[in-house]
């Protein structure tokens, strides 16, 4: 069971496999790989992918990094770096990143800069990285001031999401993907929006086919964002819907103890109230934003974990979408339709908070 | 005193100014800039700098990193992010390079990479930077294992290259900097080559007009070559004339010792050598090219601070250029004329490093 999803950009176009029993040396092309993945999934499947490589004539090297946000920095880079050199990566090599958001986002910023930029392949492992990192090429590691604010564009030569790793995944983060998914609902499908409504249970159980549908399609929506707008100069902002306060709220915390669906699934409800006021995004509409992420356990209040307001706000004005530190938003008009690039009131923002945590 | 020198990158293109009393500011349209510098040209132009981009409207910061090649590494990006960020740096603000190679090697990755990078503008101060550096988007640091083996592809905005700024620069820096511009005869112009020759005395002098004449050929030719081939996927691998060697001695003396000038003079009669014998380079335009550079004052042989030929031919292993670990070389067939992606016979490599050792 396998689909593929072609992003369409021009000598950098790719496809996206999503299915099962997927052949990640097809993808490769290259003599010579190194393995990125973590320390969560590396005894899950790192050996595995490097028997596929290796039976495929690939010279194969390992790297794994400790699990979580805090990997993602300019420390690990150094770390890959150096494992890139001692592998003998060249420019004809390839890195694979093998595992969810952090590990792609930080070997992809790794192969990006490596020898001025080499090929990268992402195998993602949750459901967040298949619907949303691992796919439009960005890459980035953080800094002490905030999350991504260091990266690069560079697109992966081909992206393998095996569904069947899913099964592995703990409950928290596979529900915590699923705030991406719901955010595809609402910048750009009313119907799939709809779909999800009526698909919580098959959601919930991970169901395979379900996911075959639902995790292409989101694939889907993101290509043809990230084609009509590779470097994020316009539109490809709308992918940004509840991250202006899930970022703030993921560094107001300290990375790490929200995930960041979660963050995101918050900032979504905060970006659809400001949307009530300021856009017309109609009442029963945000409520069921609120009711659906609640009935996939998704939380929709920041509720003691938030931080302290001040703190927040401050966290909005140094986010890489802000312009004179002025937070910018993407807010919804309805189900399916969303504008970028919008300012709110200081009172609105405020109002907004109170309302969410 | 202005000459204009454009580079055809499509929507990427942008001029290159050569002369004296230069219009920073016209070149910036930013609202607010980083400019970093190093501890030898902060007292001789930061202020200048500032003032100018101050007078235009520009909100300024400026870094000053120690001065040498050690300052191009990863500490030092971190160092310069985190003054970005307190500097309030945003997508729509620039980063002005003002120094030689280094600063703006590293000034040029983080702009290249800062925010997935903002615009960067270049003010070389060194004939080397003019010459070569400062052109054609190249951005890089060194890792303990090599020199630019990170790094991006990040075209600047706007050159702008004061020749007054030579003249407070130390003389083996800048005979150091004439080494690339005896390469760029080489490579492709022996109008040119013969033109130095018949020069050796105003260059030695540094007189303005000479400068002004042969600096914007140099860029012209620079500019012409990567148009041809922006990312080095080819034809631009010409510009590595003399670096196969030239970086594996900077490599095995330890960064510093030789000036990268120096080891691209030595490297270019090595590899002036290997292309007598294997690529009918003739004797005298070999001779010529030894006594062109003798006669600037530039090293012809690596003597006793060249290291040892295993340090040597271990370090040319890991360069970027080489495949599968066997060493790439750009042959001359004549001057004005060469070839890339050469290989050489083991043992014609070990008698060319007994010809210059």
């Amino acid at each position: 069971m396998a689909k593929t999803v072609r992003v369409e950009l021009k000598e950098r176009s790719y496809d996206i496999q999503v299915g099962t029993e997927l052949a990640l040396a097809s993808a490769m092309g290259a003599g010579a790989a190194l393995i990125v993945t973590d320390s969560n999934v590396d005894p899950l499947y790192g050996a595995q992918c490097e028997r596929q490589l290796l039976a495929a004539g690939v010279r194969v090297a390992r790297a794994v990094i400790p699990a979580g946000e805090a990997s993602k920095d300019l420390h690990w880079a150094g770390v890959l770096y150096a494992k890139a050199v001692a592998a003998g990566l060249d420019r004809k090599s390839a890195i694979v990143a093998l595992g969810g958001g952090v590990v792609g986002d930080l070997a992809g910023f790794v192969a990006a800069t490596y020898l001025r930029g080499i090929r990268f392949i992402q195998v993602p492992t949750t459901l967040l990285a298949m619907v949303d990192s691992s796919v439009g090429g960005k890459t980035g590691i953080n800094l002490p001031e905030g999350k991504n604010l260091v990266g690069c564009f560079h697109q992966p030569v081909a992206v393998v999401a095996d569904l069947a790793t899913l099964r592995s995944l703990p409950q928290r983060e596979y529900v915590s993907g699923l705030a991406e998914v719901v955010k595809y609902g609402v910048i750009w499908d009313a119907g799939l929006f709809r779909d999800l409504e009526s698909s919580v249970r098959g959601l919930l159980d991970r169901n395979t086919e379900l996911l075959d549908r639902i995790v292409a399609r989101c694939c889907e929506i993101k290509a043809e964002v990230v084609a009509m707008d590779e470097h994020e100069v316009g539109p490809r902002a709308i992918l940004n819907f509840g991250h202006t306060l899930g970022h703030a709220l993921e560094k107001a915390t300290g990375y790490g103890r929200l995930l960041h669906g979660e963050a995101v699934a918050i900032g979504m409800v905060y970006a659809a109230y400001l949307s009530t006021g300021l856009k017309g995004f109609a009442d029963d509409e945000y409520t069921r934003l609120v009711s659906l992420l609640k009935s996939l356990g998704l939380p929709v209040k920041a509720e003691g974990g938030g931080g302290a307001w001040p703190d927040v706000r401050e966290a909005m004005t140094t986010d890489k979408k802000a312009s004179q530190r002025v937070p910018r938003f993407v807010l919804a008009e309805r189900l399916g339709g969303v504008v970028i690039g919008c300012e709110a009131p200081e009172d609105r923002l405020k109002e907004a908070w109170d309302v969410i945590s």
